[in-house]
């Protein structure tokens, strides 16, 4: 059975991708990281996905970050902001310096570890906050990085970097992962989300899964506040 | 004053490092890691080595493996093997899955954080244990994933990794460090130290260690069990 390395925040993405790794057959190894976020409720939602899509282990992985650190995710002296519609272009506040960077890294040294080839992330350049670590020329990068890293690279063994859902739209992520069975109200995506895990609703994350409900034409069924 | 991060095991390399980062006149970030080595002595040194220097903060994350991991340095099931001078082309069992990787990755994190631009690494090619994530393609791959992955980077603010022992012999790096006026008994190399920062002489690390100070016809001031 071939094994897979899965990021697994508890979100709508990432429950997405264990969803098609688990479609594929794949033997699921899934990875969580408790790195002080403020919507930590997430991390009990990974729990319950991972137990219920029957991974072969689940690892929660903590993070620490310099205290310092301008991130709103961390930092509770900075406020998550209202998602702003017109202004797409600049990263926000909720962004964490080198975050999918340290996530993968600790997939990469894990995979090598249980001798999986691939590392599935749900990350997506289309409907997404505007983070330089969710792009394809970043991706594509850690992979090439990854495989110069490892004894298992060294020996010719490829580990992949699958972003299976990185040109969707959120609609289009929200029906495959429909498609798939998944049951959404098990994520949680807001980025203020309260310690039951239900949504604010206006976030950026809030404001991009509501739309992506919608122009899906599937029913919300995430627990708003 | 132009800001550096500095990996800073407590060994010769990068203490040597540090040395050099200073005689740049950078203030310097100095960062270790707690991942459950046999060896952790060093990260006692480490931190005698942070406050000699005067570095501007230093910190020692946990990084948490799989127990399963089959790394002597980790695993104490595993024996660390004494130096096989004859047969150099394997990676030893003291090898640990993309440990570089997540340094390097929590590094570049820390480095926008603290807005320094340099991040420091002892990584050397030539008297080494044959690890993949000391090669200077590994690095070139790394330094250009950094640069795609923060937000710095998309702001064109360049992040390098910055190998400066990496194509010296290790008589080359003990003569440099010399006459940067280092003091190599504060750093412990040895893979097997005990809890006194004692060396055993015999393991890969001390091996290339105590040649590199003979060739270097410098005192070896390592402190032997």
């Amino acid at each position: 059975m071939k094994k897979a390395v899965i990021l697994l925040s508890g979100g709508l993405d990432s429950l997405t991708c264990l969803a098609i790794a688990k479609s594929q057959a794949l033997e699921c190894y899934a990875l969580s990281f408790d790195y002080g976020q403020q919507h930590n409720s997430e991390l009990k939602q990974a729990q319950k996905i991972a137990e219920i899509y029957n991974v072969k282990k689940h690892l929660t992985l903590p993070i620490v970050f310099d205290p310092n650190v301008k991130s709103s995710l961390i930092n509770s002296n900075i406020a998550v902001l209202d998602a702003k519609r017109e202004n797409n272009s600049g990263i926000p506040n909720t962004y964490v310096p080198a975050r999918n960077t340290i996530f993968l890294a600790y997939a990469l040294g894990w995979a090598e570890i249980v001798e999986a080839r691939d590392i599935f992330i749900g990350a997506n350049c289309v409907d997404y906050s505007g983070y330089p670590d969710c792009r394809p020329e970043y991706l594509t990068a850690f992979e090439k990085m990854a495989n110069l890293a490892t004894k298992a690279g060294v020996e010719g063994l490829h580990t992949s970097i699958q972003a299976p859902l990185l040109n969707l739209t959120k609609a289009e992520i929200i029906q495959l992962g429909s498609s798939l069975g998944v049951d959404y109200s098990l994520s949680v995506s807001c980025y203020r989300a309260n310690e039951h895990g239900q949504a604010c609703g206006s976030c950026d994350s809030c404001a991009l899964r509501k739309k992506g409900f919608q122009d899906a034409n599937v029913p919300d069924v995430t627990r708003y506040v």
